[in-house]
């Protein structure tokens, strides 16, 4: 047998009642004879309520007392989920992200996990004892106490796994597995069995919200098996592998959308090279995400180029880009919110040409306006009216037979 | 200027507004030109709640991860107090009990502190900062969070300031100093202005509740001022000092009353000479606390011996000497509970005789029945029946004059 990584996310641990239940799917895999590894994250609202004292005082800027406030709340989950272990006669062992050696960078609130110095883990290990581990959280060279922002408990399940040679990173949330597309708004959609790391990449990446994008990176990096699955039914989840075999002949895996975009538009662009840069090294100084870029270059001057943010960035983008006109040199600005992006991944895209084809011509006959394309190779995002997302990822869904896929065996 | 360490426990530091008064005396201090080191202990109810929370899981035997959990009360403070400072504009840094070097024994629950490797401290003081410090907590060789059990922030705060050799530490609490009796019941109680380190030290163990007596006993060792004072309002407050010269004159300098006693008395023991210890060790195995202990010893055999004990462990003692009878050999036991003790303390006693005389004189003028008694140099307790604890009290308040104490000037 081998060694098993576990994750529970919030939701998951949110009430002592849950932490039970939790500790459950731990000794049923611990009974099997798998080493089993436990990571988790802060109980339901614990971290809003540290990030709300920490409003009232005014002090969230201050970002490294910020990791020091809010990695409390993985170690307090972790201190509950060991004692429940115990009284259910199963021995563990707690551990705080410095305890069990996960080294950062030396960064606050979004620090990357630079290694896992994994001697002590093994060594509780090694005692037949289960190790649990808070997630989102480490410590820098420097011995400060950092955490790894958003989705950074997937993270540390999944370097865990890697470092420790796991054979399997479970990931317990609130749904049970992976779906075409988001099953609360496409009636139509049906859990994956099985899909790709590149194609849960690019669904991670387009708001699919079930595991963060640095997680699945280090699960394909060092091809880690993992497992999305509920914590609350036992049902067999969606498996995330390197080669997909079961339905390889889908050639679309899913369909995902996210509304609030708004598209930027900057006209009149002297035709000079640094010209692009500048304003994207602008945007990315301050933080601000941009999605889709299209430049239309023509021989004639002046240029164009439009982008799409989201629309929680409209304002700070529009200031931006207003405060450094002269150096950017570009005429006026217009923009555009109320707009969603809906997106089709899928591997088998990469050899069925026609893939792009048979989207724009599915959302035109049902008169969606196409307002911008962006492409990868497993991945067709446009931008549409945010009054027609549903509607279009339906019709996509549809397209692409997507209620076909095979449904995972419980 | 010197170093002054200021320790604020969990009142002064229940809620953000409590927090940000607290910050006000700090910034004083540092304004002084003195440098700054803070401990504070967890927010108001927060260890209360996180004691609940292991026990809904049923944890609460497991001392390792009891630790793990509790120790983020005062992290959490920490956190919030420095940020509170930041936004004032003093330059602070917020450190863990590992951070900051606070090395105890490998002990769970109640370790004691072993040594403070103040590097990190320094180095921060050396850059202007003013250092906050989480309080009640430590680390073991081993690299296991601990924590020093009850009264453990003023041990932290009395420790950093032995190994800093501050000037000065100031106990900021909820009440304005040390009385010569508890306030809430003896109307005529005084606050002291200062107090000798010997005659705070039975009064802490007294019950007295100001200060815990493991404080008391380092700053004496380290001959460190302490100052008892109040975290709401601009007041003096009590000095802890080696040499109070004020109140000489005064020989009695509080009166300390305690409940919930019970006296339990073991009859028909064999004259043999383990038998007392084969008892006590017994109990203190079973960590239950004895107070005093009275053997009428005399040549008749057999004899008895009496001691007395918190309520509280009542039923725990008497199963043990029950499960215990064949060993150690006794006839019956006989236990009343009811009792309170009340004590007077002075290190004028030592000069002085005839002061117990006219402590029991006077508990007798009133018809008040003394049940025990035991003396130390510089305090003499006696067990009453709990109806006469309060009037006792006063009494002996009146007798040695305490509403004389001369008050701290304002």
């Amino acid at each position: 047998m081998g060694i098993v990584v576990q994750k529970f996310g919030g939701t998951s641990v949110a009430t002592v009642e849950n932490i039970r239940r939790a500790t459950g799917w731990t000794i049923e895999e611990k009974k099997r004879g798998n080493d089993v590894v436990v990571t988790v994250s802060a109980m339901g609202k614990t971290t809003d309520e540290l990030v709300q004292l920490a409003s009232e005082i005014g002090g969230k800027a201050n970002e490294r007392e910020m990791d020091l406030l809010l990695s409390t709340g993985e170690q307090i989950t972790v201190a509950l989920f060991t004692m429940a272990l115990k009284e259910q006669g199963f021995d563990a062992i707690g551990l705080t992200g410095w305890q069990a050696g996960i080294v950062t960078e030396p960064v606050h609130g979004r620090a990357r996990i630079e290694a896992i110095q994994s001697d002590r883990i093994t060594e509780e290990l090694a005692k037949d004892k289960i190790v649990v581990v808070a997630g989102f959280q480490g410590i820098s060279n420097d011995g400060e106490i950092t955490t790894l922002g958003r989705g950074g408990s997937d993270t540390t399940a999944v370097a865990l796994a890697a470092t420790l040679k796991a054979t399997r990173c479970d990931i317990f949330t609130d749904v049970t597995g992976v779906f075409t597309a988001d099953p609360r708004y496409i009636r139509q959609a049906r859990q994956l069995s099985a899909i790709s790391y590149d194609e849960m990449l690019e669904l991670a990446h387009l708001g699919a919200n079930v595991l963060h994008p640095r997680a699945v990176e280090f699960a394909k990096n060092d091809r880690i098996p993992l497992v999305v699955r509920s914590s609350m039914e036992n049902k067999t989840g969606t498996y995330i592998e390197e080669v997909v075999s079961v339905e390889k002949n889908l050639i679309v895996r899913g369909v995902a959308f996210e509304k609030d975009i708004t598209r930027i538009q900057v006209y009149g662009l002297p035709n000079e090279i640094h010209c692009l840069s500048s304003i994207f090294s602008l945007l990315a100084e301050s933080h601000i995400n941009v999605d889709i870029i299209i430049q239309s270059t023509t021989e004639a001057n002046p240029s164009s180029v439009s982008f799409s943010i989201q629309t929680e960035d409209l304002e700070s983008t529009v200031q931006l880009l207003e405060r450094n006109k002269e150096d950017i040199q570009y005429e006026h600005l217009e923009w555009e919110s109320g707009l969603a992006k809906v997106s089709i991944v899928g591997s088998g895209m990469i050899s069925n040409p026609g893939v792009a084809a048979k989207m724009f011509s599915t959302l035109s006959q049902e008169g969606i306006f196409i307002k911008m394309v962006s492409t990868s190779e497993i991945k067709i995002s446009v931008v549409v009216d945010e009054k027609h997302m549903v509607k279009a990822s339906e019709l996509l869904h549809q397209a692409f037979e997507l209620e076909r896929v095979s449904q995972p065996t419980y």
